[in-house]
């Protein structure tokens, strides 16, 4: 059985094509805005500057159809299944992007460091649990 | 626009309804396994045990049109919106799961901690990196 993913809102960033984009665990992930659908403020409304966030996006470029990849694109490294990497490629293309609310207007919120394409879509925000991090 | 999500699999889990399974952030969670379907058995091939992962699934017994909640359905709790919690109530309801890989064998992977209910879909299995922990 399938299930459907209704994007609740758009990212909004600087990033606009993958060679642009850093890779998964370099610095310098730029800020953005998470520009959300009017329909979903009131799930909004406890978010806070400062908070730490984990944003789900839909990563609409990836392939789905790829079960194993050279991690980070690279051809040096070696093939590798891809519930190993965090390849964007991987039958349900699901991104999670650990940030933290820098700023709030409405239904725009600010986040810092945010490795997601101009107009990549948005699945989900959860706050980030020590249960996340400690283990 | 919409996207659909084909579940990779499906967790067998002694925790078989909701009033059984702890919330969040408590201890506890048993042990389970991740059943693979046999289409993405490739992209499981440099699983370890010993890996921690982060497991993507989808809450299959969620309701998808609350926007704010009760947390952890306590109602001494004030009411709050959906995105600064965990409830498994939420328009896209993916849950985020991050466990230790115990054992694997073919296709089933046997991890720690898992608090999702016997019968849900999983989404995704993605290494867990230093940058969803530090900050």
């Amino acid at each position: 059985m399938d299930f459907m993913v209704r994007p609740i809102g758009r990212v909004e960033s600087p990033l606009s094509d993958l060679a642009q984009a850093p890779r998964q665990g370099d610095e310098g992930a730029p800020a953005a805005w998470l520009v959300f659908d009017e329909r979903v403020r009131e799930g909004l409304r406890d978010l806070r500057p400062g908070a730490d966030v984990i944003v789900l996006t839909w990563l609409d470029r990836a392939r789905r159809d790829v079960l194993a990849v050279h991690p980070r694109g690279d051809r040096a490294r070696p093939v590798t299944g891809v519930f190993s990497t965090r390849s964007p490629d991987r039958p349900n293309p699901v991104g999670l992007h650990r940030v933290r609310v820098l700023a709030i207007d409405g239904t725009r919120v600010r986040v810092s460091d945010l490795e997601a394409l101009d107009g990549t879509p948005i699945v989900d925000v959860k706050p980030v649990l020590d249960r996340d991090t400690e283990r």
